[in-house]
């Protein structure tokens, strides 16, 4: 079958002709009909230091955003039948580690990840455990079954635990408006979030911030993001910041505009440690802050298979993607991605 | 000043002309805009048995929901001026027992109620604790400010905890519209979830939660409710029920219809006791139960303002308000409401 | 090998020598090295009318309370080996249905409970799936660890859900001192609560209760339980009650004693529908009640292991083992059990 | 009446016979019987950079631990009487901001402490309002009554939310053993902790951490805190940390023990900013972090008194105490304290 593999380590990504998965029994084959880009595939195909030290097997056929429909089932699957249509849960967990067996299998142990440690879905078909299968309701368009995952991150990110009653009637900020930040805004206006803000340098992106539901976009490259917030919520401060895009100087304001006792979902990456003044920011005004990965195994995919029920919210999630492409023009779409000239990129498999 | 009084204990009540409130140091005196009427006052005006053995003040001035214009503040308030507009938690508590010194104000043991255990608001003017007022946005149009307290049990019956997290992406059920359960509704599509069900015998009020956002209604006289949402469910039931009826069949229907681990809030007052099935609807089945009274102080408000700053919100709880009477014409809009002609009904100061 | 087995459909039980379990793929054997009688048996000894409606494989070996060390496994085994200490989570469930998938296995709708629906513990071997074994320390003494599993359950009614903050500094009433409400007295002493109650009819787990850290133990057929726990909390009821006894008096009670806004897990079976004053005891006075089934799968384990982990707590736990009898005086062990004459029992493998 | 009063800008204390604080009306005067100095008293004391920058009131009567008798009452107090025994929460709220009317006071926006913002109660006499007075049982020793308000902080630090199960069978780490430090591992005991670890660089409190319960302690000085701790948890890490010291090691190593999806409570104040990695540490390993200030007003209050009730808690609690000074040797007391040589010194009223 086709595939888009890294195959060597250095950057690039080529198009081969490679085995098909071979189906373990308690994994499914799954017929890939729509895949996209997330910026972890970005960072593969730049092979940037994160990906050297993070990729180990190679030749691997990245990708891990899809859905398909499912073409052959190992011999002890249950679940799952041929024909169902699917996306994938990408962290592949051990299920018997403290974290597996205490409700926290998105920080499993001995976790792997789809198309960053066993092989993905860049390719005619991709191979995946039976209980990371997540079944779409056939009537999904496939560009929005595709982008279920990282849409689950926002999700995770503004409903973090079993306590997210702030977000009806909350203030709430948005640092970073890549898709995931973009998503989280749709998904704040469907939780009714009586303020949205959202802060980004890419005017582009903001305007897109706008048109999603943000009450009010921020520029910090030429406005004061912590004053704006200030002046516009009364002195109060948000309940709710959600940090999307792992900037240093964006994790500083997050802990200037939340309110005394509110809280901070990290989710951006930073490239390197950042300096917090634990004492005034975080002890004296009793804040909390949760680390986002993944998404809730599957407490989360239920909530986006709920939000996406609803045409206004589907409606508000397309508006993020910006680009459609044939798998065999990947490196077109990298490059625009790379540049900041894309938000979300769907891929059809044309090869 | 002119106000609606309950003057002898028997059926009816009486436009009077009374001394106004006199003014304690921690009080407000607010000159009343609008008001509208809960079932409560019309209990009060029928002088059930419910009244009979809950009014122990007469002459009273009934009434609690409402909206004014501060006119006079005691010695001792602080955070309120005259000129604000305001609206008011109705439940007056002591802030010294030991559930207002826990978070949970909403049950003090030593509670009265605005309207009917000390003077209310049916009135010109009405006097309320200073920590009563909510100050309203003078924007906000009256009719929707009056309703903000019987929205605030809506939004607590949904939201009864700190841990609501099942409304995105959950499948519920409200059995009875009345008022609140309409209000629900509409709070329900605000907040994600994905399929809402509404029961209901009388037929227009069926028609108005479909226009306000229920997915599926159902008359529990004409069709078989637990078969159909089992159908609409996939077998699962629903995640959450709001008993908004208080009638023993519709009681019976919510342990029938929520999933194995899903919660039920009960806000319905039954006039008798129900015999429920503990082993076999409750313990084995793992259902949470939260009885639902009042609103959270003043969590509750704070998210009634957040989801009242969206127009596509407001619009639908507008459709509730089905008639505008003036004050003079208590006796026409009583007769309506008991008689089901009518929703919710709002009052004007006209004398 | 030997089995203490339900062999056709009226009372009583028979030793018989059986075929050994056949190990599946994804199951383990373990050779039993104790185990202990739950009522469950106890209703299956009796055959009655409860167990007429749920029993349906005849013959079937009872039993789902034990010990034992692993002495086979099936070829898909990763997580335990031959030679490892185990006890068993008795709820074998699907892994796939709404429940599971969303952290609440303990009520899967396809649940098969061992030594009910399948063969169980009370025999020389007993199989069951590998992700229902849980690994004792092998230094833990054999007779604790068969009883975890309804400690599991006791754990469990304490701590229902993410919100348990409760006991620490809380008055609370254990009604009913079988096996399971004893152990909610031990861990509520490890806990943390301020003042435990226990009320029961027989006077012997009075005595026990108040042995193993009741503060203050109630008989309510002489005394007036309702009365003694208002005036011991000077009026302010206890924050959470415990229905562990099933019976219609004492679930009466429960809604009689329990704080304002306080809870109730209720884990009693009673054998028919109680009235309950919906209005008055659950809506008005903002109760939360929980029913109790099962163990958190695996979180309530893990608590289990930590408080075990405390001689103090072990201490108190032992107290409620009254009797063992090797496995062939099963019936002698079930008389005393009937007649009320023994808390619980443990039966050791011999034949 | 005698005080201890900051009189200047400078290190140092001095007794002064000044005026008896004068009485508001929402106000009461309490008699001081014991009091007991804060690590806040001693900067003071030093007037270091912290107090430097934080005190602004000079003269200022210092201290706010303490327990008294209740001497006289403000015309509108209702639920404290002459004659009551009281202790003080400290933080003096304004009970009308965002944070008060959410249940959040102890982030109050227009916070005043006392003994920092206004006189405090190392002096015969001290006034308090109505509402921060805690009612003392009138037999609880005066050596623990006064320390309540500190154990309020560990307990506070340990159960930081609504949702504090994981301390249950939970492996939690202690990292620093000053007063607070140490009174969490008493809690921990108490709440059913599996393993507590204790880290501390002075050697006669690590042993005294020993003594009130830790089960392991370590010194990091000499010992590798983080691979110590990974040995003892069988490479799983601890599921909760407590940080009491602010050292910038301790806070790292925080980050180093803690379970993916485990939570690091907060409380010890570093000088300056630390460097945290974000991403590998937070984000990726999806760990919730709590800033602890203050107690939850007034929840905490009601758990602390609840563990008090328990003798072998107290007994626990009062190993904390090290010394006990008459008030005119505030002198001596500090030294001792600013030397590391005491732990708690309580205060007696002898001038």
């Amino acid at each position: 079958m086709y595939a888009i593999v890294k195959n060597e380590r250095k950057p690039g990504l080529t198009i081969l002709d490679v085995d098909s998965p071979k189906l373990k029994e308690n994994d499914i084959l799954v017929k890939v009909e729509v895949a996209s880009i997330c910026g972890t595939d970005v960072h593969i195909w730049k092979w940037d230091k994160w990906a050297q030290k993070r990729i180990s097997k190679i030749p691997l056929v990245i990708g891990h955003e899809f859905a398909g429909k499912v073409v052959d089932v190992g011999s002890a699957v249950k679940s799952v039948r041929i024909g169902d249509r699917v996306s994938a849960e990408t962290h592949i967990v051990d299920k018997t580690c403290y974290q597996c067996k205490t409700g926290k299998m998105h920080v499993c142990q001995n976790m792997k990840i789809l198309g960053v440690d066993v092989d993905g879905a860049f390719a005619e078909y991709v191979a995946i455990p039976e209980m990371n299968a997540w079944k779409n309701d056939p009537n999904l368009e496939l560009e929005i079954a595709t982008i279920q995952e990282p849409l689950g991150n926002a999700v995770h990110a503004i409903l973090p635990s079993n306590s997210p009653e702030d977000i009806a009637g909350s203030y709430v900020a948005v640092l970073g408006c890549g898709p995931i930040g973009l998503m989280s805004i749709a998904v704040l206006r469907t939780l009714g979030a009586e303020k949205i803000f959202a802060t980004e340098i890419v005017e582009k992106r903001l305007r897109l911030a706008e048109k999603i539901g943000a009450d009010l976009v921020i520029n910090p490259t030429t406005e004061d993001v912590v004053k704006i917030i200030h002046e516009e919520t009364g002195g109060r401060g948000v309940d709710v910041v959600l940090e999307m895009s792992g900037a240093p100087s964006a994790i500083k304001q997050a802990f200037k505009i939340v309110t005394p006792g509110g809280r901070i979902s990290l989710l951006g990456l930073p490239g390197e440690p950042i300096p917090l003044d634990i004492s005034g920011d975080i002890v004296l005004r009793s804040v909390t802050i949760y680390g986002i990965t993944g998404r809730r195994m599957f407490r989360t995919w239920f909530q986006v298979k709920g939000l996406l029920s609803r045409p206004d919210f589907r409606n508000r999630i397309k508006m993020i993607i910006s680009h459609k492409f044939p798998m065999r023009d990947i490196e077109k779409a990298m490059d625009l991605l790379a540049h900041g000239e894309a938000v979300k990129i769907v891929l059809e498999p044309k090869w």
